[in-house]
């Protein structure tokens, strides 16, 4: 049998797949952060355009993908379905194992599926300028990507460590014609109010937001938006291509998942591959769906489901989700990724319907996996992508225990050949396996007493 | 049509292609650098394992890919080929263009196509360690990716400024096993040699490949040899595995190419895709093809075809190929890669006989074409690569000024995203066109005064 399996072009899926049709316990409605009532379509509109709004709210289980969408996907999807026979070598245990390579986009990882729908969207709507915010930089190289090909600027605000860490993320942005600034930076009243704390701040995920949401907002000169790369409804469902494309390829080889796994920072890569399987699993097919997320932010496996704000400074609507309270910032320590407070209100909610399983893995044994692989399935992998390998180590050694045969299928959701610095601090002995007290949690969810409470 | 044109894996090629038994005039042979003699396979043996010698002479037509190579080479191979047609419509000229995608490799470029080989044969004849060098680092990460695949020890002498500017390559070897230090050292007699003269020597491939020879043939502790990245025809061999795939693909579309074109430092991934077509041309098929090289490191377009070392401090045989003589440093302005001194034997003989043309690109127009394809093909282009680029945008440029159609071919040998620095410096206005006045060229050449003469 061939190790990849090619789907070809005109097989590629034409609608995406909006989970919402299908929950069976429905969702709790976002909250305005005025007036803490249910916000509306209207409530967003100074943020997103509305072809994005109503797709956040749609009920429609199938939404078309426009055909300019399709047309930029067909750059890199879709994307190959590769059977790792040689990790399988290397476990030793009765499994096979599927990985989704979403490595082979143009940035290199699944963000481009959204960024691209996004660019189109307010390209029709008439938005001429975008921006966002990124940690690592795989969502703000998508974006600029995704911008080059819509003629749409676009800004992003890059948390101030990895700005300073990973300069190439940067320079891709670069080339792609985007301009990347360090956050928090003097230009907005959010990061001014960080930098007054603390001059030195080396930023974070949700003050970023708050700075991108603001000069989003606050725009003047040409019609801009926000645009946000992972936790939201329409984010989710763009990336549900992702395990579309694998359930066709695992037919063409006359093969079903008995797991299906993904790591989770906001949760998007994760719920693409995911949701057309948890689509099955609501329908009463047994199978298992596991969410790997790090110890040092253990969003779902440690944070109670709470409303809370999706940004530090709080001017984003709350979210009901999974949530270490939105001032969280992740131990320096930590260098795996998905360092998001909270967890996409779609992923929490069937986390607690029981669909989805999270499951959390520590720096030293995702940087383990993840080397392993490297030796095997040769490709580098995102240092987040390796909380998913982690999983699929644990639950192939299970397997292995109970001597029960596995198939598993696990999205590869990015390579690592710009992160590579974290990879250096695991093989230099610098990392550890730094364990989050107990105090740390409660003390960061202090942020969200005397918020609304989710039923 | 599908964009991608993808050969099932069961059609890969299994035999490479050895264009000596096909060339119109024949090889002059290599000389010993102390007799100046013809060098025979014996005076190859305390560098190269016999299995790679015999190659290296072999006249035989194909020879056999072994099992154990296809089976990493499977990872990723067969590679896609692209229609451009983004990049076509960008160009608005009467061309169609085909990319044969060499960056899906784990290391990112072609180089694994002979290293994954080249590691197999040493582990057969009982080599335990390989040592090379590396320039920007392409063969190295491709090296070491290819030694953790068989169990061998890899140790990488880096050109210090590489080592310095490119980290992320460094650490890529890391993640794979190889030990990777920056040349020049002081742990060999060259590396001393040239550290006398200049203490801050940022360090050449010639100088490097110097230390990894005699790195190879001085280990006494286990069996080691040498494993050179490009030049000589063993590495071609290896890499013709590209023009055949891509052959097989434009069957598969009922196409063939006006113009096959790569890019040239050493000349193997120019090889690679180019001499499967060339064995048409020289049996009588009308094709153009051509190497593009910078004109920064004219080999082709300006040196000489003469006997010369393949490295600065004389201690390989003597190549009949083009060259700028074996002490030729390109200057620091130069961006582009592609640094090498000399040209491949075989490319060499064919330019020689009027069946490849070369032609060479300036730093500007090169990034020019390399952020042009990144925004409208999506992918970042290594700076080699964009040489080829170039030439496909003048072949362009010239069939719309003719009112003619072509169908190009191209190599896109390997992605750049771990070669930014190079297009910041472009982006931010820090290149220029350097031209190197003649009298460089003439003081260069005089390294080569006195040695042997090819007919």
């Amino acid at each position: 049998m061939d190790r990849k399996i090619i789907l070809p072009e005109d097989q590629m899926p034409r609608q995406w797949y909006n989970i919402a049709a299908d929950l069976p316990n429905g969702m709790q409605p976002p909250l305005h952060p005025g007036t803490m009532q249910p916000a509306g379509p209207e409530d967003l509109a100074p943020i997103f355009p509305m072809p994005l709004i109503e797709q956040e709210v749609s009920q429609e289980r199938w939404i078309d993908i426009p055909e300019p969408v399709l047309d930029v996907y067909r750059i890199w999807r879709p994307t190959p379905l590769v059977r790792a026979t040689n990790f399988e070598k290397f476990l030793d245990a009765p499994v096979k194992i599927y990985y989704k390579n979403e490595g082979v986009s143009p940035p290199g990882s699944h963000k481009p599926n959204t960024a691209v729908a996004q660019a189109y969207y307010n390209k029709e709507f008439g938005i001429k300028r975008l921006c966002t915010e990124t940690g690592a930089g795989q969502w703000g190289s998508a974006l600029a990507f995704a911008c080059s090909f819509f003629g749409i600027e676009c800004k992003v605000y890059m948390v101030r460590i990895s700005f300073e860490q990973k300069p190439y993320r940067r320079l891709m942005m670069m080339v792609w014609g985007a301009n990347c600034v360090a956050s928090p930076t003097d230009t907005t009243e959010s990061g001014r109010s960080i930098l007054a704390l603390n001059p030195d701040s080396p930023g974070s995920l949700g003050i970023a937001i708050s700075e991108a949401v603001e000069a989003a907002v606050a725009s003047e000169d040409v019609p801009t938006r926000y645009c946000l790369g992972s936790v939201l409804n329409h984010v989710l469902l763009h990336q549900t291509i992702v395990g579309q494309e694998a359930k066709k390829q695992l037919e063409m080889v006359g093969d079903y998942p008995d797991v299906v796994i993904g790591c989770a920072g906001g949760g998007s890569n994760f719920a693409g591959l995911a949701f057309p399987f948890a689509q099955d699993k609501i329908a009463g097919k047994e199978i298992q769906i596991i969410g790997a997320e790090p110890t040092s932010c253990p969003t779902m496996t440690r944070g109670p489901f709470a409303y809370d704000f999706g940004d530090t400074v709080q001017k984003t609507p709350l979210l009901p989700m999974y949530t270490l309270g939105h001032d969280f910032v992740p131990p320096p320590i930590h260098a795996g990724g998905l360092r998001y407070h909270g967890m996409a209100p779609l992923v929490s909610q069937l986390v607690r319907d029981g669909i989805i399983e999270p499951r959390s893995y520590n720096n030293l044994e995702t940087f383990e996996a993840g080397v392993n692989w490297a030796k095997t399935e040769g490709h580098i992998s995102a240092p987040e992508t390796n909380h998913a390998l982690s999983a699929v180590v644990e639950v192939a050694r299970q397997a292995k225990e109970e001597g029960k045969e596995k198939t598993i299928l696990v999205n590869w959701s990015g390579h690592g050949i710009i992160d590579l610095t974290a990879y250096d601090a695991y093989l230099s002995g610098k990392l550890s396996n730094y364990a989050l007290p107990e105090e740390e949690i409660e003390r960061a969810l202090k942020a969200i007493e005397g918020l609304p409470k989710p039923q």
